[in-house]
C-alpha cells in the first residue's frame, strides 16, 4: 500500500511542478488520508519535491499509530496540539525552514484566519491555491479501494438483514437507528458512515429525516437510510418496507414507481455517460407519474473517503463518468403527511465488458412486508 | 426566548456599528443557533441594522421547523441547497440587494474559497472580519442556558448510573460506549455530546481513547468519558472505576491522587480567578507525585453550544473567570501499558455568596469496585 500512497503523492507533485509551486500543504482530512493512510485526526501533510512531512497531533494514543496505517515513507512530526498548536501552522513553519518559496494550499479547506496564520508562518513564501487537485485524483478508485467499499457494503447489508428478521412494530425510529449502528460496528465497521435515518409512517421517504420517538405501526411504510464505513471508505443504501401483512394499493404503486426510477438510473450508469443522464432517467419516470416536485435532490453522487464527493449526478451536471467510480443512486418520493419511498444503492461504474455497473449493496429492493 | 435571541442580536449589532459595519454574516453553526434558536443545519444569518434574515436549507423536513425553535422575529429564506447552493452565498446576495456597503464575516469559519464567493456575491460591499464577537457573547450563560446544561448533566448521570448497575465483565469497550449513547438518548438527550470513550485495562485514563473490542476483565481500571447534549447544550464528565472486589494498592493510590488534583482544580474556580489557576492547582499535585508529563492537556475548558469553547483553562491562559461560565475540570494520569485515571466534571462558576462552583455532573467520584 505504501507504493499506492507514494504514487498518489507523485501525481500531486507533478501538478505542483506544472503550476510552479515548490510544495503543497494538504489539510483536508480525506485528502491527508488518501495520500498517507493517516485516518482523520487533524493531521497536515507537507509535500515538497523531496520530503513528505506529516504534522500529527501529539495526543494520538500510542497504540493507535498502527491502526492509522500511516505509510512507512512518511516522516511523522508530532505537534503539541494539547497546548493549542494547529498542525497546519507547524507544517507551514517546516515549509519555511525547508526554504519553500511557492506553497500551494487548499483554499476550499483553510479558513481565512488559518490561511492568514499559515502565510505568516510560511515566512515570505507565496501562497497559491491547490484547488481540488486531490479530490479529482480520488474520483477513480483502485481495486484496493473498491475492495474496502465492498466490505463496507457487506457490513451494511448484514446489519439491515438482521434487523429485518426482528420484530419491528412498537419500536421507535431512534431505537431502530441505534440498533443498526450497533450492528454495523459489531460486523466490523469503523463506524456508521453517517447517522442512520429511520422514518416510519408519514416520516418515511422524507429527505434528511432525523429519527424521532415515533413508534412503528401496522400498515406503515418504513424507510431506512444507512451506510457503513470500513477503513475510511463509506457506502450508502436506502430501502423502504411495509409493516404488516398486506401493503395498501397506493404503497404498492409508489414503491413500484420509485423502484422503476431507481433501476432506470442504475442502468444508465456507464463509462463515458454524461453525469446528468442517470438523474434524467429517474426523473422522467417520476415526473411522468406526476411527482415533478417530489425530488429536488440529485439522484446520486460519488462516494468513498467522503460520503458525498465528486462526481455529482444532478440534472445539470456535465462531464462524463469513468470506469471504477463508485456512486450512489437513490431517488425517492415523499407525500407530505402520508409517507414515501426511497431506494438507494452504491454501485461502481464498470464497462459492459466487465459486466456493467457493479452493485455493492445487495439487500433486496422488493417491497417486503415485515 | 425570542426576547433573549433579540437581545443577543442587538449586542452583535452594537459591535458592528462600533466597528463601522452595516451588517454581519454569521456562518458558524453554534453562533447561528445562539442568535436565532436554529439548530445546526447549514443555515446562515444575515443581520443588518433593520433586518434579520436566516438563509435555511430547503430540505429541512417540514415538521422539523418547530423542533428547530427558530425565533419568531427571524425572516426565514429557504435556499435550494439540494441544487448545490450555499446558504452563505444566498445571504451575501441578499446583503447586496439590501444595499449593504460594509459586511462583517466570520473569518475563522469561512474558508478562503467561500470568502471569495461571498465577496463576489456581496457585489462591491467591503468585507471585514467580525472575529469571535459571538463566541465572546456566548461565554457567560443566562439561567435558561444553565437550566439546559443541568438537564444534560442529569441525563449523562442517569445513563452512567444505570450502566454501573449492570454486569460489565466480558463486555467490550465498544459495546459499553454504544450502550451509554443509547441510554442518553432514551433519557431525552438530543444525542451524545461527542462519541463516548470507554477504556479498560491499559486503555484506562488514556486521552482521546477510541473504544476497541477489548473486553472488561477482573482487576481492570475502567474509564468512561461521556457527555449528553440537550437543546444544543452539552456537558462532559469522566469517571474511573475498578472491576472486581478489591482494587490493587497502585490503583487506590492513583485514583486518590487524581481525585485530589481534580478537587483542587474545582475548588480553585471562582469569579475573578485567573484562567490558569485551576490547572496549576491540579498540576502541582500531580507533579509533586512524579507525574510531570502525565497531563499535557489543559485541565479544562468552557462548554455550552460547543463541547470545547472559551475560556480555556490551560497553564498559560490569562484572563479572569466570570460568574455563570460553565467549564469542565478533568485532570488525568495515564501510565503506558498499565492504565490510568481520569475524573472530569462540568461545573458553573458562581461566587461564594451563591454557594461557590455549581457541580452539574453529580455521579460519585469515589473509586467504586464494580
Amino acid at each position: 500500500m505504501s507504493d499506492a500512497y507514494a504514487g498518489r503523492r507523485e501525481r500531486v507533485r507533478e501538478h505542483c511542478s506544472a503550476a510552479g509551486a515548490d510544495a503543497a500543504l494538504i489539510t483536508r482530512a480525506a485528502n491527508v488520508r488518501y495520500l498517507t493512510g493517516c485516518a482523520p485526526c487533524g493531521a497536515t501533510l507537507l509535500l515538497t519535491r523531496e520530503r513528505v512531512l506529516l504534522a500529527l497531533p501529539d495526543d494520538l494514543p500510542a497504540d493507535d499509530t498502527g491502526e492509522h496505517l500511516i505509510a512507512a515513507d512518511v516522516t511523522q512530526v508530532p505537534v503539541p496540539v494539547s497546548a493549542g498548536v494547529d498542525t497546519a501552522l507547524a507544517a507551514a513553519g517546516a515549509a519555511a525552514r525547508l526554504g519553500v518559496a511557492d506553497l500551494a494550499v487548499e483554499e476550499h479547506d483553510l479558513t481565512v484566519s488559518r490561511h492568514r496564520a499559515v502565510a505568516s508562518l510560511a515566512e515570505g513564501a507565496r501562497l497559491a491555491d491547490l484547488g481540488q487537485v486531490v479530490e479529482r485524483l480520488r474520483v477513480v478508485k483502485d481495486e484496493h479501494e473498491i475492495a474496502d467499499l465492498r466490505i463496507a457494503a457487506e457490513i451494511a447489508d448484514q446489519a439491515l438483514g438482521e434487523l429485518l428478521e426482528s420484530i419491528l412494530v412498537g419500536r421507535t425510529e431512534r431505537h431502530l437507528a441505534m440498533e443498526l449502528e450497533r450492528r454495523m460496528i459489531d460486523h466490523g465497521a469503523d463506524r456508521a458512515a453517517y447517522p442512520v435515518s429511520v422514518g416510519t409512517g408519514s416520516h418515511s421517504g422524507q429527505p434528511a429525516h432525523q429519527p424521532t420517538d415515533r413508534r412503528v405501526e401496522e400498515g406503515d411504510f418504513l424507510t431506512v437510510v444507512m451506510g457503513a464505513q470500513y477503513r475510511g471508505y463509506g457506502v450508502s443504501t436506502a430501502r423502504t418496507f411495509v409493516i404488516g401483512a398486506a401493503p395498501a394499493p397506493w404503497q404498492v404503486e409508489l414503491h413500484r414507481l420509485v423502484f422503476r426510477a431507481q433501476r432506470a438510473a442504475r442502468e444508465a450508469l456507464g463509462p463515458g455517460v454524461e453525469q446528468y443522464v442517470p438523474d434524467r432517467a429517474a426523473r422522467q419516470i417520476l415526473e411522468a407519474a406526476g411527482h415533478a416536485e417530489a425530488s429536488p435532490h440529485p439522484v446520486g453522487h460519488g462516494i468513498g473517503l467522503e460520503i458525498r464527493e465528486a462526481p455529482r449526478l444532478g440534472p445539470s451536471d456535465m462531464g462524463k463518468l469513468d470506469s471504477r467510480v463508485p456512486v450512489t443512486v437513490g431517488p425517492g418520493v415523499h407525500l407530505p403527511g402520508k409517507g414515501g419511498v426511497r431506494i438507494e444503492d452504491t454501485l461502481v461504474v464498470r464497462p459492459p465488458e466487465e459486466g456493467g455497473p457493479e452493485l455493492l449493496t445487495i439487500t433486496t429492493k422488493e417491497l417486503l412486508a415485515l
